[in-house]
């Protein structure tokens, strides 16, 4: 099943998508907004995917859709979890600085509480007031989950997924040293992060989606030239249930949660570039780190205004899944 | 004026309390939850507020209240980020292990973004599978605030403050060394938080509310002695106005989101303890910190199971504002 949320109001109106994201049905009969889908899952999901199955064999009215006319899916979540998943990222962010990589962050997941109160609409640009501060896109997976229990274990937090989306986890490159360095993690550096327009159910997947992971490819554009081709199953080290597992030890994870894999990032050697055969990077930053490591010196500068960045995901058939992200860095106001 | 919400649901239903917090008249018709009136909190309060006047005169029917039928003022909500205000609570953490407070503390805030899914009842107890983990209470003033544009000044910010609630910021101090060295923050160190029963607007406040800081003491008793009578207003280095200009600097704050002051902490010297005419600790690491500089080791330990702790606020006529926090720690399940 694929959803998504008008743009109306704080949280938008909830729309049942087809799977070749061509129509919708507005379904706020059911469910006015996506929260209260997954604060009522199991009862409303039923109704949900039997308007889906009809709309995807033309058995009820439905109206065309454009992905523009959609808000993230979540407008704002009671919680934005993101995760450091695919070790690749983290080990090539240290290397750059002759640093190795604790031997705990193999067993211990890392993870940071981020901010939930706005999510980006995957179409609507990105407006900060300068582009000074190293704008960089982030590409990766969430899920969204419903209740989780205080002390889950890995099989009941994998039970409890009930959604993907993809994410473009904004960061700020320039700002987040000195915010890391006063120890308690990210605010400044990590401002409002976008999703895609749809978010879709694991069991639209299908063999892509196992163990918690999704074994897909990721196509990342920047300024319109293939920038990273990742696949987001390859070198996960913890699945979307580890890490919910790592979540729920001291606390319940409440429904509506976004958990992030964090950048997806594939072990690989030169040629680096897509271009060249190589398979490219989620963000600046690592690019900018494989520069430092190759050639002495980072060249790829961090988004100025006007830089635009597109994050999408195709199906084993060709047929986008989540519909594109596709944001522009614009100065606000 | 006096909000609450009863427990009912995941968002609780809208109540309005009397100045005495004796009696209670629902609201649910005018908006059914604390966050939708904070969605619409211009058109919405007006109305609150003539109920509250009404209430207070005995001009319209009402029904006796007890603390432990309200839930957190806000069950769940879109965003919960903790200050570090009080630069005392800082310099005596630091101290004990003989670290100076980095320069950069007296003029940059040091925020957290913490888990806003779950805030416990005030009344409801503190539920964790084991009491090894070294659970402690932190006694602070939060803000809830209204929508907060990017880039807002100071003064844009405070007057975007909608209410004041109290929080007990529960800490697990022997998971959190290991998290924080992992470098992105907090999230097993800190499970939900509880807020007091009742949040109220700044004009309950009276004098007592000035320049974004709340000049009243608290009081903190610990298994039924008190521990701690701080005065929030003292030695809080970043007002709210602060703390909510520094985080709209790269980030809109959305209506709903409560900002928390950090543990409240007025410099002093010996005699430390109340029962000696010192004014205590807000939270049993300061003790123990305390302890360690005076005596060489800790003494006091953390909360085991059965532990009780009360917070609480009273005007300056004696009249407590918020209602207690009121906890137990007890195994869960």
């Amino acid at each position: 099943m694929k959803l998504g949320s008008l743009k109306r109001g704080r949280d938008g109106a909830l729309v049942v998508i087809s799977r070749d994201l061509l129509r919708k049905v507005e379904v706020t009969d059911i469910a006015p907004t996506l929260q209260a889908a997954l604060d009522d899952w199991a009862t409303v999901s039923v109704r949900l995917k039997g308007v889906y199955e009809a709309l995807n064999q033309g058995y009820i009215d439905s109206e065309p859709l454009c992905l523009k006319e959609l808000d993230a899916p979540l407008p704002r979540a009671y919680q934005w979890v993101d995760g450091s998943a695919y070790l690749n990222h983290s080990r090539l962010m240290r290397q750059a600085r002759n640093a190795e990589l604790p031997p705990s962050f193999y067993s211990d997941p890392l993870i940071y509480q981020g901010g939930s109160d706005h999510f980006i609409a995957g179409q609507s640009d990105i407006s900060l007031p300068t582009d000074r501060w190293g704008a960089d896109f982030e590409a990766e997976i969430a899920v969204i989950t419903d209740d989780i229990p205080l002390g889950a274990t890995e099989q009941q937090a994998a039970d409890a997924i009930r959604l993907l989306v993809l994410v473009n986890d904004v960061s700020l490159r320039n700002l987040i040293p000195a915010e890391l360095a006063k120890g308690f993690g990210f605010y400044q550096g990590k401002p409002a992060s976008a999703l895609s327009p749809v978010c879709v159910t694991p069991d639209e997947l299908g063999d892509s989606w196992q163990d918690s992971k999704l074994s897909l490819p990721l196509q990342i554009y920047y300024n319109e030239q293939l920038f990273g081709c990742p696949d987001a199953g390859q070198d996960m080290h913890f699945s979307f249930a580890r890490l919910l597992n790592h979540m729920a030890r001291t606390r319940a994870v409440g429904a509506g949660t976004l958990v992030g894999s964090g950048t997806v990032s594939n072990q690989q050697s030169a040629p680096y570039l897509p271009e060249d055969g190589g398979l490219g990077f989620s963000c600046i930053a690592e690019a900018r780190m494989v520069e430092m490591i190759e050639y002495g010196r980072p060249s790829t500068p961090f988004m100025r205004f006007g830089d635009r960045i597109r994050i999408e995901m195709n199906d084993t058939e060709g047929q986008s899944l989540f519909g594109a992200i596709d944001q522009t860095l614009q100065p606000s106001q």
